[in-house]
């Protein structure tokens, strides 16, 4: 054996030959090489190639820099799923500014809290939010440089001063080697959380991160070239789940929509020969009522992702009837999306119907690019072991983690604590290495010492024929601490009262999990149909 | 417009929660871990699950770090095919030291010269390698630690002191959270170039480099989840192009072979329903002619990289007509192997066959994962217009370009002088964007002034009725500096003399261009099927 020299340190190179920052802008410019006549966008029977959307990228980041747009600023980005959302997921980045898209169904409070929060120096705004728009910059102490996107479908009451056709035109393209950012951990995106309690949070993401889930969807998903994606899933989620940088990877095609209905994306579908779209299970349960209203089956399989809690077995199947492949991933803000996945095995194949639902409903495992989805004590940061029964939090580690909460550094540093993103998700692991959710741990009831997870009753009262939909959180209790309180949507024309449901529960489940309460109620959700707890919480409280 | 506050510069974090090494390690611990039961491996009818695979190579990596190996060893193996130098392409890494796999086809003397160079600490040796492998270490410096892969067909003549299998049994494995190198651009793989003229030199590959071209294989390829490939690529080219982490990435199975004969491949193919497979256009045609001669066409289309050269349109006629699908890539040692593409554009399905069949030979444009393809005026820099005429050197710039030449930095800076690494491949740039080789650089023939491509002068006389092979190189000449002299081998039963020929070539060439000689010879060839045209410049000067 030889001794060692400092032979792999020494005398090598990092330089501008061998070393570039990973940024999604790359993807963006290399599809633009080397697929130039390929469809880029699509929207109301405009196409525009890859060549024509980067060149009007390299326009919009030289109007951005213009105006002083640097790795400092905000833009921000008020704008349904049209054509110009996915070019400013392109050029912001291409400007070294940092991409705010806002959630469009915010009021104005909601919208003035972030644009003064992210400090928004611009704010593109899209002609159909138009109002709400107006009056959140009323309320904001920040006044950005306001950027007007007309649809055609819906003008500006007031125009804008300044136009967003009129500012491509008057800009001067960014030269093609300066679009990337000095440094890959860069700022990119800003990504509000949707502060269920207290105030949003801002969430960083940088250049890296965007970069490698990006790439992570092609792998998990096996994209083929030229996909032709359906903009169902909104883009100010999470950058619509890193997707736009994902699609340019495949030089795929960006079919915008105005918004998800049931007719819209069923009518893309006919018109467009859509490959993959991605939503919550609600959108694909649209979908699917559609597709079976109109007698339809779908003209190929189109692979649908789909995110969070799994879709009943019920709507997976009739999802399938019609024409969907389904893939379940799970993930959060915070996470840049998506970034785990029930990775389907092919053993599982000769299981029986019931069983294969049971298992495609899990969380599953870490993306590729994830490095570690892990299930941990809270306390001690142990591994939880592997019974399916043991709960934890679920955490995450790897490079698609956010870097931090925007001027909140405790929030940052709570989150991180234990050199894990915590992501107050409660699950288990199975013995075959799949994770399963199990609740948020603000769900959970603890009654009498034990506790109870909320989705485990909920689980019980779906199958209740009366069912529809179903939600149970915590009451306070003077006997036990909390106690189970269920809300209920019935069916329409089945009838159950709540003494029937509560011995439903007891029937299938230890008599402290059971409900010792039945509302029967419409129950609130958000803008992508989750259920919000914490209103029915109020309720109980 | 607000003031700029450092607000994305500060407060945020960097920390094990949201920052790990890329590594190609981690795609293997992630597909044992999320398809622990898909098999890895498959070699003479024994198949190993990843999940088997990964717990082998935790106690290889054991092993060797016991030894003493780290981020400054070097690890050589000299081994076919075979199962080991597929797990040492994983084990090796995992245990932080480098990856040095020798070309098998070298002599002892050029074995010897990459042991002492590389300073090996161990070498793992093939029984089918045994003689040229033990005269190696008798003329080296060093003094690895020997140990012995036993194949079952080949066994040892002299039994090792240490075999390969009874290394893994004593060893003890790596913790699972000790894999990661602490910084991504550390040494993970050492690999010689074939040193045509003067040593060979060692070209050095960081982690980062390699997760990123295994994952750019998987983004040109659209690879499929579970691919079955055949190693019908050598594992000592570049890494077999990285495939062992990119077929990791994808779950995929690694078929082994012996050796890429004709009937090996097909019978490797009919047993097992290979989909994808790499190699030189000579494995190409020998699968195509195994296949023609035993009258079968493929079970399916099998995908088939190929680099290099692209095969002339005769031999992708037949291979097509067999069953292959042809992927045309081009790179070189320095840059991981393929990193450049000839990406198909829809558009051009329209174009007659024989302009398809001059647009698939193009070199094309950068992976996805390289930054930037560029054919530059050596001397100046300058890009050369895109006019499919003017000719500079081939240049890259990106992640996927090697660290540098071990002990090496005169060549190292030489290389990467000017901010790009030079390839020495004299190339234009079409109007389209795509690239395609001209020559190498020192293949260029310089008579009167002018530049004559040697692949030009081949390229006519191939279209000669009498040419096997041809290959056209500089001799000295008196009066004109240089003068192209052509070696050709004749096909069977076809006469044509050095006459005929060179008047065959002045009525399609400048004359100047045309060769002055020809000699009638078999042509020396390297183990991948190139000519050695050093060899033929030896008999000119």
């Amino acid at each position: 054996m030889t001794e060692h020299s400092s032979k792999y340190t020494t005398g090598l190179s990092v330089g501008t030959a061998n070393s570039t920052p990973l940024s999604p802008v790359s993807l963006v410019k290399r599809t633009a090489q080397a697929y130039p006549n390929a469809p880029a966008i699509l929207f109301d029977g405009l196409t525009r190639t890859w060549r024509e959307t980067y060149a009007r990228c390299l326009r919009l980041a030289g109007g951005l820099r213009r105006q002083g747009i640097g790795p400092d600023s905000t833009v921000a980005v008020l704008c349904r799923n049209l054509p110009a959302a996915v070019e400013l997921s392109y050029a912001v980045p291409m400007s070294r500014g940092v991409l705010n898209m806002i959630n469009t169904r915010l009021d104005a409070e909601g919208i003035a809290f972030i644009l003064d929060h992210g400090e928004a120096e611009v704010l593109f705004v899209d002609s159909g939010l138009e109002a709400v728009a107006r009056a959140a910059l009323e309320g904001a102490s920040v006044s950005p440089l306001v950027i007007g996107i007309e649809d055609p479908e819906e003008l500006f009451e007031q125009p804008c001063e300044l136009g967003y056709e009129a500012f491509i035109d008057a800009s001067t393209p960014v030269a093609e080697d300066d679009l990337l950012p000095q440094d890959e951990r860069a700022a990119l995106a800003l990504n509000y959380t949707s502060g269920t309690t207290g105030n949003p949070k801002g969430v960083v993401y940088h250049h890296r991160g965007a970069y490698l889930n990006a790439v992570g969807n092609t792998l998990e998903w096996s994209l083929p070239q030229h996909p032709r994606y359906l903009w169902t899933l909104p883009l100010f989620h999470c950058n619509g789940w890193c997707f736009p940088w994902t699609i340019a990877a495949k030089a795929g095609l960006n079919v915008c929509l105005r918004g998800p209905t049931g007719p819209a994306i069923l009518d893309a579908i006919e018109a467009t020969d859509i490959t993959h779209m991605c939503g919550a299970p609600i959108v694909l349960n649209m979908a699917t009522t559609e597709a079976e209203s109109r007698g339809v089956t779908l003209p190929r399989n189109i692979e649908f992702m789909t995110a969070g809690a799994a879709p009943p077995a019920a709507v997976l199947a009739r999802a399938e009837a019609v024409g969907f492949a389904i893939i379940h991933v799970y993930g959060l803000t915070e996470v840049y999306g998506p970034c785990a996945v029930c990775a389907w095995r092919e053993e599982w194949d000769v299981e029986p119907a019931e069983e294969r639902a049971r298992l495609r409903a899990r969380q599953g495992v870490n993306y590729v690019v994830l490095e570690e989805l892990s299930v941990r004590d809270p306390e001690t940061l142990q591994e939880v072991p592997a019974d399916g029964e043991t709960m934890g939090e679920v955490m995450f580690r790897g490079n698609v983690v956010m870097s931090g909460y925007l001027k909140n550094p405790d929030a940052t540093s709570a989150a991180f604590a234990g050199g894990h993103f915590r992501s107050g998700d409660l699950g288990v692991r199975h013995p075959d290495g799949h994770v399963e959710l199990k609740d948020r741990s603000k769900d959970i009831i603890i009654t009498g010492g034990e506790n109870v997870s909320s989705i485990e009753v909920e689980g019980v009262l779906y199958k209740h024929p009366a069912v529809a939909e179903a939600a149970v959180v915590a009451a306070p209790d003077d006997k036990w601490g909390e106690t189970p309180v269920a809300f209920v949507e019935r069916k329409p024309g089945v009838e159950a009262d709540a003494s029937e449901l509560i011995a439903f529960c007891r029937e299938r489940l230890a008599h402290f999990k059971c409900p010792t309460r039945v509302e029967f109620t419409e129950l609130p959700k958000t803008v992508t149909g989750k259920i919000q707890k914490f209103e029915l919480r109020r309720l109980v409280s």
